[in-house]
């Protein structure tokens, strides 16, 4: 037994099995307790309307964290935010070297210095073909293609174990920049044997293919080329080939390029940084682009989800220092609804619609694609690697169960849904879930990492539905009454002059408080919470958090 | 001029133009400042994340309610939410009559009686087809076919003037339930000649047609005969149709039909109290159903929007009392994502793949159509009704804008845009925005209507963000300290060691109080506040609200 587990490789994921976003990935090689570790891609999600004053959530790694002296590296997969939007946040728990191809170390390198980070944190620029040895991992990287530069799966050997992890990957037959999935690596793979395959499962529930950068390019031309007044197109600034394929249509219909939002011009800058948008126009400032005829300019922008500080909500809500739109105008959305944003992208195209701009929005796959695999894509991967067992990840329950399901319809022998802190033994086989280790999630509240879930973001979500009253009483030393109680109610209607909350709320302490004016704090604290709560309950209809602070005089 | 302003029929939306829901109609007739009025529909939308703690919203009525004596009555259309929700909540500022055919009374009574208003209101029922007068106005009531029962269009004449407000409709070939849509009489309009139509936007935005009711429950049907394990079906409750459908699929396939959900009930009592569903078989109670094989059994439920708390949620998340789900069991959205909803919708799905439960979503028109007009449903209405001029409601600004262009294709004279508070002349020709009164929205905060974007809303979303401190400062009749300084922080984390927020921000107010402990209040709750939020701008990164209250001692 002692002999078979020191031989053991398990795959252990943190984060975005059973979720959108925050991809963590652990491989472990060893006997239990004494396993090496590498980690693949450290994401994060973003806080949803349920977090309020949470933009960024992160996975619990406090499972590597305390055993990071047998963390041997970070090797990221590509330069998505569900992929490294958490290194800079992260990396000081964990200090290991991390890899990334150079498009990804350059996102990544912002990151870092904006965090101050950049001299401390060992980052190592590999070729999108690197060849490594990372403890006791030998690592292969693959190219895919995918909505970003750079994508790579990994292959990933220890002691005759062999695993591809997939990343996110899509088979775009003319991806318009980098190269065409490596499909004879992948094969060749296949012939070796591969004991599983990590794979994205985002669009298992889609049939078909998800079709390629170069005919949208070719669309978005087309639209371009017919319009008369100014046109807008926004889509995610990480997608360099969109915006190759949006520069080659301002080329083809005469008018000058304008990037607009500070994402656009992030990436704008990596991808020339590393060898990408050579062949890009002059692009136009932002403040000069407002001079150009409408028909002589293409606005390349953020916003696509609706974000009023983005570039284009700006535009649509008349708050752009330079770019205004008019009667006539174009508003391309190369771009698809994430789940979650329907609300202010609607709402955005409600403003756009009040100006008389325009919108184009996708039908099909016409001006966008997706940058994950189809039904039709998986099993092609899944005919050349022709895994033993495969993990679904990237995707939420029901994803990974289809995608299961359809691993078994492709002859997988082992399919195996996992759930993230599960352990999951990949070799010898059969795979199969041998432990769990805790997980969670990290919330960046403000400059601070607190547990997901924290009291903190529990209290403010409970105040924003029931206000919050705060009660000071004064006592003296022997606990009695030494003062004029206050109340302050915060989050009460109590503007209109029918309604006088606060008068009746200071009523209900007053009587909550005994006529000797004698108090046994804790008694007196619940005393005047329960009144001042079934007051307002009476006569507001809600229970508010009470607060009673006892002030010493 | 004052002779013709004598004779002005005028349009008057106080809701539903430029959003969705809330649907309240003005229609006045006389000279300025002396019309008579009659209200159509009187409608709610929903508090969205943005407006924590608000459940109902409802139009600003006060422009009418200013002059109530002039309101002669309000006429309902349907009994959608969205037309009737508000009238429980604001007839009491009206107090005028109250119109509506049975089965959209049965509905009023509910919510009246639920506000304890059933003696007070003088609610008449009328026949589908009834023939009123009331005011200087002359309404007919014409039968249309939605997705409720009782849709009815209003021919309202006055003066030689002619109008046509359609409310909600399709044109739906066999709707399963009520009349099909009395064409000739909508023909026979027209050959009259109608001065405007008031009409739907919803759908204007998708081409041919909706679909019909009995085609859905042909499938529906199909699908629950080819189900082996448990079958539940969620769809809207107000579809009365749809749930004969449902019936239908439950004697079909040898199956008890459970309806479970507190809306399903209410509307399957109205729906027997007014002739409908009367073939309905017996119902077996939720407490019954859990003890029949999974096999016999059809659930028919609310949750389709993936409310946690309603019967769907619960059993997807095992708090259902009686109703439990298990591997094999099919559960079908008859229903559409309601936009807003789509992430509470698919985290109810992700918790039903959880438990391996089969998920049937809509696909096209299959199991579920919409009970609003597309392209080619509206170019028929055009057709038969042939208006002077067309006003579109019922939409937000881009299907207004699209229903305007699509009306002039149609042949129309004058489509006229309009928005919440214009005032639009009808009659005499031509149609045209000619005033515009103050509109808006009130908000439902727990029992208390306020003015929408209210104070108390404004704090709640801000505290929800940022927290809130309170700050109580014990002081003398001399305006001197005299105690101790309580802090209290709501919201913030405080609860990691490392983290001490609260000392940090009471160090921050004793370094704010002037050594000689003399205060003057107004400068002394300036300088507290503005310490508190710089300490915590620099330790937590936000700026919360500061409450500072004087203790007087």
């Amino acid at each position: 037994m002692t002999d078979k587990n020191d031989k053991e490789l398990v795959f252990l994921p943190l984060g975005g099995t059973g979720e959108i976003g925050m991809n963590c990935n652990l491989y472990g090689f060893g006997g239990r307790g004494k396993r090496q570790w590498i980690m693949v891609d450290l994401g994060v999600t973003f806080g949803k309307h349920s977090d309020p004053g949470i933009d960024v959530i992160t996975p619990d790694i406090s499972f590597i964290e305390k055993q990071k002296k047998n963390l041997c590296g970070l090797l990221l997969t590509h330069g998505h935010e569900d992929h490294i939007g958490a290194v800079a946040h992260l990396w000081p728990r964990l200090k290991c070297p991390v890899y990334a191809t150079p498009f990804t170390a350059a996102l990544v390198r912002g990151k870092l210095a904006e965090a101050g980070l950049l001299d401390e944190v060992p980052l190592h620029i590999i070729e999108p073909d690197a060849h490594l040895e990372v403890g006791p991992f030998v690592i292969d990287y693959i190219c895919l293609t995918h909505s970003i530069a750079e994508p790579s799966a990994l292959a990933i050997e220890v002691e005759g174990a062999r695993i591809l992890h997939t990343g996110d990957w899509k088979i775009d037959p003319d991806p318009v920049i980098g190269k065409l999935t490596e499909v004879d690596r992948l094969k060749a793979l296949g012939d070796a044997g591969i004991d599983a395959i990590i794979c994205d499962s985002t669009n298992v529930l889609s049939p078909g293919r998800s079709g390629s950068e170069a005919d949208v390019g070719r669309m978005l031309q087309d639209v371009v080329c017919e319009s008369t007044g100014r046109v807008v197109i926004t889509t995610f600034a990480s997608n360099v080939a969109r915006l190759t394929s949006i520069a080659a249509a301002a080329v083809k219909s005469g008018r000058h390029l304008c990037l607009a939002g500070r994402g656009m011009h992030k990436i704008y800058q990596a991808a020339r940084e590393t060898g990408y948008l050579t062949q890009f126009p002059e692009i136009v400032d932002e403040s000069d682009a407002g001079y150009l005829p409408p028909e002589k300019v293409l606005i390349c922008c953020t916003g696509s989800q609706g974000e009023s500080n983005a570039a284009l909500g700006r535009m649509a809500n008349g708050r752009h220092p330079h770019l205004t739109l008019e009667p006539g105008d174009r508003v391309i959305f190369s771009s698809k609804m994430i789940p979650g944003n329907e609300t202010e992208i609607l709402a955005l195209q409600n403003q756009l619609a009040q100006i008389d701009v325009e919108i184009i929005s996708p039908n099909g796959s016409d001006i966008h694609v997706s940058g994950h695999p189809c039904r039709g894509e998986l099993a092609d991967m899944y005919e050349w690697a022709r895994p033993r067992s495969a993990i679904p990840v990237h995707g939420e329950h029901r994803h990974l169960i289809a995608h299961a399901a359809l691993a078994k319809e492709l002859g997988v022998a082992e399919p195996c849904r996992v759930h993230n802190g599960d352990v999951v033994r990949l070799a010898p086989a059969p795979t199969e879930v041998i432990d769990a280790v805790q997980t969670g999630r990290l919330h960046l509240d403000g400059y601070i990492m607190t547990e997901g879930g924290s009291a903190a973001l529990k209290e403010r979500r409970k105040i924003s539905y029931n206000g919050v009253v705060f009660v000071a009483v004064p006592i003296d030393a022997a606990n009695r009454l030494a003062g004029q109680v206050e109340v302050e109610l915060v989050g009460a209607p109590t503007d209109d002059g029918m309604v006088k909350l606060t008068d009746w709320t200071l009523d209900a302490v007053e009587r909550a408080i005994p006529s000797s004016g004698r108090l046994t704090p804790e008694r007196a604290e619940q005393d005047i919470s329960v009144a001042v709560r079934r007051e307002l309950s009476r006569r507001w209809g809600k229970k508010p958090l009470v607060i009673v602070s006892f002030v010493s005089v």
